[in-house]
């Protein structure tokens, strides 16, 4: 019944396919991961005819199972030239995967610059419509408008690129609605919303209206394991309604981070910001009381969600500002850019929101221009500045939005924190080297998503270690496998949380899958899906040229000591060799 | 007797070594090969303190040997990330030899930016300098000031840096005066310049007063060897006097090259430039004796050449406008950029020279920003803007300075002739199969000088071979083992079109060498030595990350077909992978 729908740009058709037997029990990261393994030379140009950008919901998006709306998108990275998987909540992939489309694969390229087009995908089938019009605007100026051309928020969701993603830029990301039809959740790292911008495609646009519900193999085995993870979600402190997730969203991390010395403050210089309190989670739910007049609670960002971490910042007159301050960007703005006003980190926030960029890359890339001397840590005006120019495409714009790598080779920059080409996100490893590990060795460059290590070594879920101690090798492995593994069944990370501390929630996981997929999966299939996934992509990366020599922290990191546990990075590159060998 | 210069920059002091005695007998390429691949950690950031600059002139170097005063420059590139050596023809190198100094290691970094530095070595020693006086200008303008305020252009030769290179940038050469005291001559390639300013090294001035001849070690077989060269270099027609490289210069091969359907055209989308013959050397000649009322044959760029290929390009007036147009910088800014004006690319010629930059790169970076929209291909007034961007270093010039790579990167170009990272040189490989090869798999990145088999190919040289015959492996092998010799020996590559021609000659480069060093070498060391210092530099790229991926010509070479001959690049990967295997 599950359909793989090929889209050829070159041509501009569109054709159903059946999903090839191989990949019958495969989705999300895993199906994404599998389709660019199997169909992208990995040595072609990412931005090329040859590239292919893959979009695929995980095996229980659609269905009842609790937060389980994110959509996986995968291509070869124009950011760090190997795979890539980023995924986002959103209701845009339960409503793909209600049409019966396990995956999307958008390849080919016009022959020439032939300007833009969009996607229109429903019950009927696909539709190719000129999209010249909706380019050169803010996502929020276009987004709710082509919803509402195609019957609203309740009958489609969009994804679309933003003007970064237009002129091709590394920093691009994927943009997708979220439950109230904002452009707001991002499939943000590694570039792809640059392919896609490669190959003229603006917006597709998903109306899953008339279409059957997802067909599920056992339901009872499948409610069964739903209502186990329901019932771990909502019993964990983090993931629990008006629990840590709930009350102050992500960026409840910024003062247990600081707390540790491992929040990256201006370009990595220290792991210590002191103006953390005026940006953490707890400052933003104080802001939002005082200019709202009441407690603000989180929302979910995509239907389905029972976690609901997803905040909203408001201005001084009540109206809303920007949604979401993830932590991530909270810190890539903020502590990263020496930056301690909400008002701010929300604008810089919204702007790239509103030019499809990734806040991390951006974030990153900011302090990098900061230390080559084009801005001053701290100068939150000019920084808003600065990613008005990414907008505009200006030279110092094309810097900036191609991301922190080439903009350390613009302006001589030695101290760029980055692997394979993307910048570090929110965890700095000299203070936490499980999370170092994770950022050395991941697949698509430094990735704290692709193995949360942040759990055990910070926050004593699954036990607690020690963030110091550099012997992290099998953790790092293992938290990777488990993590293809959710990333592969539509879940939200998020869930890892509460079924990492309570084992009747994973294994609730594991049932729904094998509930919908009519396998007879046990926990036991977890690592052995997770290091599948892991193989594919690593399989691509050797091709695509990557060695052991790529697996490395920045130089730097090795010889300059970090305040104010004054460690540098001394896991050996053996150990870290040894993590998939 | 000879000695090795230490000069660290960190706390600059500098300390004479003897050499070491695996080094006994090895010096130009051989040497600083060696010493960054002994010395410099080969993941180390090229612009950090670990990496080093390190300058050696060959064995010959300071003798009476022909056409023998190259001067090596060795060092990871900030351009490739891999090991790079280029060389250039000077004196300065020369008085370095006879000073009795095999080598200069220049090591370290100022902690803090602490401003620019020059060097003065002559017999009595060492010492440092204040040099941020000297930054920021042409180098025409301090060059010969310098040089003058410590006796002349007779006592001393200068080496330096321009604003490129102050500016860190990827593009940037080392520059060195030639045999009249001008600031012409470049080791252009692979960024070396930025290398150096980013250890705040300016200028090295050295001054060979009171010093003794080289020693040599068996006299007679080193006469006997140097004028069996001189015999075969003033025979062959094109190094003889007012032969094709006296007469017409490098550029001589201009119209040569676009006969073959090779002469790369507007970022090699054309093997023909339909402008040719008004930039060729012929006219060069022709507009020269116009404007100067008489033939004006070329000149030795360095003391002891008797080839004598350096041209000067004249204004209307008569007076003189550059120094030299080499065939790789007219055809850079002339068929590359569709420019026919020989004027124009005099000027883009000289403002490189002025601003420390490879033409090389620069040439294809101005089309590679063409192909992204930056400019017109032809508007040679635009160019000229362009460059002098660069030397402001505004962040289109930053963009620029750092390459095509860089400027593909930030203009979304898929289209960049590069190989590891570095602009292809003259030579269309899609026409000329050998010169592909060599360009896939030299160390150096895209590079002729690693193994210049247009030779063959083209020119008749050590026979005939069909330049669309993709069977070039061992071709390939072959010459980058004699030339990794020949840049071993001090001599310029030039004198091979005569001794792949006539024995005796290419016996007595090897006589020489000997004769100086006092070894038994015959013509069975060639290869051996070749051999020997590919291999150190092949392990340093390994070690560095480098893969058989990295040797590989860009896609879109492999699908699109060059015009005349409509041919693709159809060497196969595995005949690539078996040219070092």
């Amino acid at each position: 019944m599950d359909r793989l729908l090929r889209v050829n740009m070159t041509d501009r058709t569109a054709k159903f396919e059946p999903i090839p037997s191989a990949y019958a029990s495969r989705a999300g990261r895993w199906l994404t991961s599998s389709l660019v393994h199997d169909e992208v030379p990995a040595t072609c140009h990412p931005l090329g005819p040859r590239n292919k950008v893959v979009f695929s919901p995980g095996f229980v998006t659609g269905t009842a199972a609790p937060t389980s709306s994110r959509i996986s998108v995968g291509g070869k990275s124009p950011l760090t030239g190997g795979i890539k998987e980023a995924n986002a909540g959103t209701g845009w992939g339960r409503r793909l995967a209600r049409l019966g489309i396990r995956a999307v694969v958008v390849e080919g390229q016009p022959e020439r610059d032939g300007g833009f087009w969009m996607l229109k995908i429903d019950a009927k089938g696909v539709s190719f419509e000129p999209a010249d019009a909706l380019t050169g605007k803010k996502l929020s100026e276009m987004v709710p408008g082509l919803a509402a051309r195609y019957g609203g928020r309740d009958k489609v969701d969009v994804c679309a690129i933003g003007v970064a993603g237009e002129h091709k830029m590394g920093a691009a990301g994927v943009c997708f609605t979220d439950r109230e039809g904002r452009a707001t959740r991002y499939a943000g790292r590694g570039g792809l919303g640059a392919a896609l911008g490669s190959k003229g495609l603006k917006a597709i646009v998903v109306d899953d209206s008339g279409a059957a519900e997802v067909p599920i193999a056992d339901k009872a085995k499948f409610d069964q394991g739903r209502k186990k993870l329901a019932a771990a979600l909502g019993e964990h402190a983090i993931t629990k309604p008006k629990g840590a997730l709930n009350a102050y969203g992500t960026a409840v991390l910024v003062n247990i981070l600081n707390e540790a010395g491992g929040l990256p403050t201006r370009n990595f210089r220290s792991g210590r910001f002191e103006g953390a309190t005026k940006i953490a989670g707890e400052a933003i739910f104080a802001g939002n009381k005082e200019r709202v007049g009441k407690d603000v609670y989180n929302h979910p960002c995509s239907p389905g969600c029972i976690i609901g971490c997803s905040n909203t910042w408001h201005k001084r007159d009540g109206s809303e500002h920007t949604s979401c301050i993830e932590y991530e960007s909270d810190w890539a703005f903020g502590a990263n850019c020496g930056i301690d006003d909400l008002d701010q980190i929300a604008e810089l926030n919204l702007l790239c929101n509103e030019y499809g960029l990734d806040t991390i890359e951006i974030g990153g890339t900011l302090a990098v221009a900061a230390e080559g001397g084009v801005w001053k840590f701290g100068d939150g005006k000019r920084a808003i500045e600065l990613v008005r120019e990414i907008a505009d495409a200006t030279p110092l714009g094309r810097i900036l939005g191609n991301g922190a790598l080439v903009t350390g080779r613009a302006f001589g920059v030695t101290r760029v924190p980055h692997v394979k080409g993307q910048n570090m996100p929110a965890y700095e490893p000299r203070a936490i080297k499980g999370i170092g590990m994770t950022y050395a060795v991941s697949t698509m460059g430094a990735d704290h998503t692709s193995g949360y290590t942040i759990a055990p070594e910070i926050l004593g879920v699954s036990g607690k270690l020690d963030p110091l101690n550099p012997q992290k090798t099998d953790l790092a492995r293992n938290f990777q496998y488990a993590t293809a593994f959710i990333d592969s069944t539509g879940h939200c990370l998020f869930i890892a949380f509460a079924i990492l501390d309570i084992a009747s929630g994973f294994e609730g996981v594991v049932e729904e899958c094998a509930g919908v997929l009519g396998t007879d999966w046990t926990m036991n299939d977890v690592a052995r899906i997770g290091k599948a996934v892991l193989d594919l992509e690593l399989d691509f990366n050797r091709q695509a040229g990557f060695t052991a020599a790529d697996d490395r922290l920045p130089e730097f990191m090795l010889h300059e000591k970090l305040p104010p546990h004054d460690g540098v990075w001394d896991v050996p590159d053996e150990e870290i060799d040894r993590v998939f060998d």
